[in-house]
């Protein structure tokens, strides 16, 4: 059986910020794909709702793929995650075979873009790997939370020539001197930064960026990150989940 | 004087790639604003024609702004530059205050998005340092071409949880050990990877990713570094310019 997979990158929140490459690519979608993820999916589910109600055909299908069993405490830790990412892909193989005729399009849609912190592409990789179907995977790019951030801080993410370093809260601390100049931080829900940056460093802090909650915080991290640890425990509390990210800078 | 001056992502060469968000900021600009850039202006030529034919009003204006002259050779080299980006900035006001009426909206295109190694957002803060404007800054994030890479060779730019450096052909000999896992290299007419990359590290390079010229090519670096030598030096020649990015990852 032979099947198209998409997946479309939907930008980080504004649903303004789809392309029209993944407007096309929605446009005959037979059955969209939702893995149960729990917070991620929470934020999800709002502008997918008004992306596919605006954008996919009338007839289209979500299917949700509820996670395999898990043996969280297995004596060969890499043989488990091997053992059950195979029964993940297993269970949305099926759930295609039984939704899609010959030739039909399933779709995975994910937040910002798919190469940044997004696990879709190794699942339709193990998907690739099942046997009777045969897979044509499109992969549609879209505006990343990095960019979104800095658009709506109205900067750069670089000064002139200089690189760019995007991690993540855990790994913040190990960026090695020399590559810290400008960093993204991303997944950082202990705001890791105030742990390493210099007093002097800049920040540009922004949360739900591009949607109607965003929150943005800017200044040196010294003047700015209580206010931003203020803010952003008043705003989970408040919305009931968050996302933030933000750019640190040498001085 | 009060204008607003929006600053449009494009995304990296498919028109299609374009977002919602920039179709609509496209829809009620008055004048289009056109740097003299040479090589980057070629490239930009095509699809800046298509997208203002597809989404600016019928009745928009594109004005090219000249480079004001510049001393090449100053004995204070800082002071020079300041001075030159304070005369083009001077340039741009006037050419906007003869252009518009107050009230009135004023574009830049970008390539890709504005936060990448562009210099639009520069000239924009020199320019609301002109007097007698009162500027409203509006920034449209677009897909980067490290997006379109990683999509065009559907792979993430990280494996899990790892950290991402984005860099130029140029920097590239001095990221730091430990932060080179994942490096998206960009401005490399070079192709700096031969002198720097270790034999068994993957390298995924594109060339005119997105546009209908794309070239792709994928392998560990001793495998394919010659391929896409070829492959660039041949491209170039036959259209005239090239841009291209590469992700190199070590094993
Ligand atoms: C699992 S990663 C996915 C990133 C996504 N693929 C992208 O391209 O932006 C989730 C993280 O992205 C960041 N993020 C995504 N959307 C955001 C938004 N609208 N505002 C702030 N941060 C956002 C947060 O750091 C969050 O922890
Ligand atoms: C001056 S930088 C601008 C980058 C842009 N702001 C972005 O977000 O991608 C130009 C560089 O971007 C990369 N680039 C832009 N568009 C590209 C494309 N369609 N294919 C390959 N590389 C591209 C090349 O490395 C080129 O040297």
């Amino acid at each position: 059986m032979r099947i198209t997979l998409r997946v479309i990158g939907i930008g980080p929140g504004n649903p303004r910020q789809l392309t029209l490459e993944a407007v096309d690519a929605l446009a005959d979608v037979d059955v969209f794909l939702v893995l149960d993820k729990g917070s991620a999916k929470r934020s999800l589910v709002a502008a997918r709702h008004e992306i596919l109600a605006r954008h996919a055909p009338a007839d289209h299908r979500v299917i949700e793929i509820a996670d395999p069993p898990r043996d969280r405490h297995p004596d060969d830790y890499d043989a488990e995650v091997r053992r059950w990412h195979a029964a993940r892909a297993a269970v949305i193989a099926e759930a295609l075979a039984g939704e899609l005729a010959d030739g039909g399009v399933a779709a995975f849609l994910v937040w910002g873009d798919p190469a940044l912190y997004d696990s879709t592409l190794r699942i339709v990789d193990d998907l690739c790997a099942q046997p009777h179907l045969d897979i044509d995977v499109q992969v549609i790019p879209g505006v990343t939370s990095a960019s979104a951030l800095t658009a709506a801080h109205r900067i750069t993410a670089n000064r002139v020539g200089e690189p760019i370093h995007i991690t993540t809260g855990r790994r913040l601390a190990e960026t090695p001197d020399g590559a810290d100049t400008n960093q993204i931080v991303m997944l950082d829900g202990d705001l890791t930064f105030r742990d390493i940056a210099d007093r002097d460093d800049h920040i540009w802090w922004g949360a739900y960026v591009g949607t109607d909650d965003e929150i943005l915080i800017s200044g040196r991290v010294a003047d700015v990150a209580d206010r931003i640890v203020a803010a952003r425990a008043e705003a989970r509390s408040r919305v009931g989940w968050i996302m933030d990210i933000y750019l640190l800078r040498k001085n």
